[in-house]
């Protein structure tokens, strides 16, 4: 057996001692750790002392770039077009990668979107796609990069080879308790994205009672650390800081969330959806290089609509066959008259989770038909009796644990409520 | 599959941020722990949050009882005697148990020490007594009460059926860097002390560069925080607080602290193992019912070493047959004459478990000659050329990387060093 140039006990104890590791430490940690050499516990007890010490922005860049190595990076510059990139830290009805990536594509850039699923309460982009009967989220990378030449936007499955180190370090904080952590969130998403290899990159971080995230003050910094870890890497990178505390259009699912992304590219589509989606699109055709695109216009004339069509076909889907529909439905409405004063994001992504929208466990499937229908938005006038959402769901008896979540998740008043703006600032 | 009451990530979040667990929640924790539906990963998680936020003192009453009720517990009430215990929290050169037992047992008291062996710088008592021929540290659950009525001493290895979530959280701690941990140490003692149904307790906190913890203030808190779960699960609890800066008497090792031993409880041996033995002697006597034992005495007249005899042959071993010795030594010099003002225990210990007293891996043998004698100690005066100290091996390639152990470990200097006294302070 090889001598190891580091204990893992010592440089735990460096972390917990609020020490700082240097780059050798954190490659060899890495390393090791993808190896199997370091075990999981020991690795629990680093990521725990990371998320309870921090970590310098030195540490961060080290951490990154040590997943990066850690398995394959891909590259675009083959490609004829140029290509940019946007990633979501993730909220609830969150659907704007589907009617942006082929928004964004409709003006001859490439967007492509390896994307994930979902668990616990926020949605996966796959699981939503695949609502669409014969749409397939696996393709080859001939496929891939033969589709971002000819339709321009590829919305599919990473492969396990980008940053496998991240992969299996998520899955461990995903059961020990240290996801909320700013290093750790950032270099996982921004080790993927760079290994992706994209030349501009656009973040939505999300912050409020939906996202990983509650404070602003820590999405800001989350943002910022992201922005700069993209720059030292090479990567023209803008984050939006966006309001994660209402949920983010009307419907929350799978196939509902696909419907409502179909009704933006046509033309309409609820006013937040639209204005994320538009704001986001603007940001990364400048990124591209393409100034001053139409790109509202894009969403009105069937551009980004005949794009939408090609990505869905390309992957074996039928953008005209009907969606699945739940077999039952339960109407929840206003118990008075007056103003909607509060729709909280968490309460709701659970309950749409509760429906079958989301999984429990990694192998669980989704229900495709479940999950919410919101029919009021906070400020809207409502009255008695009127509906103010719909569950739906195959088993009637998964109705009553969505409820108990939704318990005091919304709320009529009297006076209209002041209403935060969706986007909070841009980071550049 | 049973519902569980609690959700594991839930509860390492509550510590994560600074959160109070609750009696039921340990129960399930320590519970779901021991059989497996808590993973390793998880329970290491839960540590470091521990280590780094700290538990109440209700958390560790909790988890102490939690861990005495994951596994088997004794009692002493059917012997003829009065029972006393002693645990020390481990140092370089501590061998006092070794003279100590037969020393208090020969005072008509019941002592059952169940000891473990040495991992990492601190010598394990089982693995000194082993250098003696024939002599064994597991017996059965029926010799044990027998020596315990007939001879008063027994030292053997402790069964695993006591305690076995503390065994299993310590082997976790070990690899996880969260051993220095005043409420997970404190509770692994006495979850161990308590299951074994002593009814009075000597407890023997070292602080200082050979101990766990290294500052007098924090082996205070330790003493306190074990005192006091002795008190609240009826123990009779005394602690005394002993200086671990520079290693306790002339011998490091394993053979040869069994010789140092002998001579202690022949009425010679070094002032400070002497001063040691007598005032915990006097302690465990003291609760044990026995007052004003001529305790000193008792090492001087033959007394305590006629009860080692019966011990070390109860458990098959043969007192006068003669102890290994290394195949090769390395003895080193002074360099200039002068005092001696500076010993310090860790890299001591270091060089010793380099030389082979020690081991690295639990399934790793020691080898019984190995190891350092001293042959001088603070506040000797010494001359150029005179032995300081002799190291000892079977192998002679390992005196290199004990030697560098013990660079800058010792100084010569030309004023008396002012030597802290031994024993340091006294919780009851």
């Amino acid at each position: 057996m090889a001598i190891e140039p580091f204990d893992v006990v010592d440089l735990i104890r460096t972390k917990r001692d609020k020490g700082v590791l240097d780059t050798a430490q954190i490659n060899w940690l890495i390393d090791a750790y993808t190896s199997g050499y370091v075990a999981d516990e020991q690795m629990s007890a680093m990521t725990m002392a990371i998320f309870l010490n921090g970590m310098q922005r030195d540490e961060i860049r080290d951490l990154t770039l040590a997943m990066i190595a850690s398995g394959e990076t891909m590259s675009f510059e083959s490609l004829s077009k140029r290509t940019t990139d946007k990633h979501s830290t993730g909220g609830v009805g969150d659907k704007i990668t589907l009617p942006l990536a082929p928004l964004v594509a409709s003006f001859g850039v490439a967007v492509p979107q390896l994307s994930g699923r979902g668990l616990g309460h926020t949605g996966g982009t796959l699981d939503k796609l695949e609502s669409i009967p014969g749409w397939r989220a696996s393709i080859s990378n001939e496929e891939f990069y033969q589709q971002l030449e000819d339709v321009g936007a590829v919305i599919c499955a990473a492969g396990s080879g980008l940053a496998p180190a991240d992969g299996k370090l998520y899955s461990l904080r995903d059961i020990t308790g240290t996801v909320e952590c700013i290093p750790l969130i950032a270099s996982s998403i921004m080790s993927k994205k760079i290994a992706e290899g994209t030349a501009a990159l656009v973040l939505d971080v999300k912050f409020g009672s939906g996202a990983f995230l509650q404070d602003p003050a820590r999405g800001r910094e989350l943002a910022e650390t992201m922005v700069q870890l993209g720059k030292d890497a090479g990567v023209d990178t803008v984050a939006l800081l966006t309001n994660m505390n209402v949920p983010l259009g009307n419907a929350i699912g799978n196939a509902n969330e696909v419907r409502e992304s179909v009704e933006v590219l046509a033309g309409g589509g609820p006013a937040d959806v639209v204005e994320l989606t538009i704001a986001l699109a603007r940001e990364m055709l400048e990124l591209a290089g393409v100034h001053d695109a139409d790109v509202a216009g894009a969403l009105k004339n069937g551009q980004a609509m005949d794009t939408w069509n090609a990505m869905i076909r390309a992957q074996g889907g039928d953008p005209s066959a009907a969606l699945p529909v739940a077999k039952e439905t339960h109407v929840v409405t206003a118990t008075r008259s007056g103003i909607l004063v509060e729709q909280q994001a968490l309460p709701f992504g659970i309950a749409a989770w509760r429906l079958g929208a989301g999984r429990a466990r990694k192998q669980d499937p989704v229900q495709h038909s479940a999950g919410i229908d919101l029919h009021a938005k906070p400020g809207d006038t409502v009255t008695e009796g009127q509906p103010l959402f719909t569950l739906s769901a195959d088993e009637p008896e998964r109705f009553a644990r969505a409820l108990e979540a939704l318990e005091g998740a919304y709320a009529i008043g009297d006076e209209a409520p002041e209403l935060a703006p969706l986007i909070a600032g841009r980071i550049s």
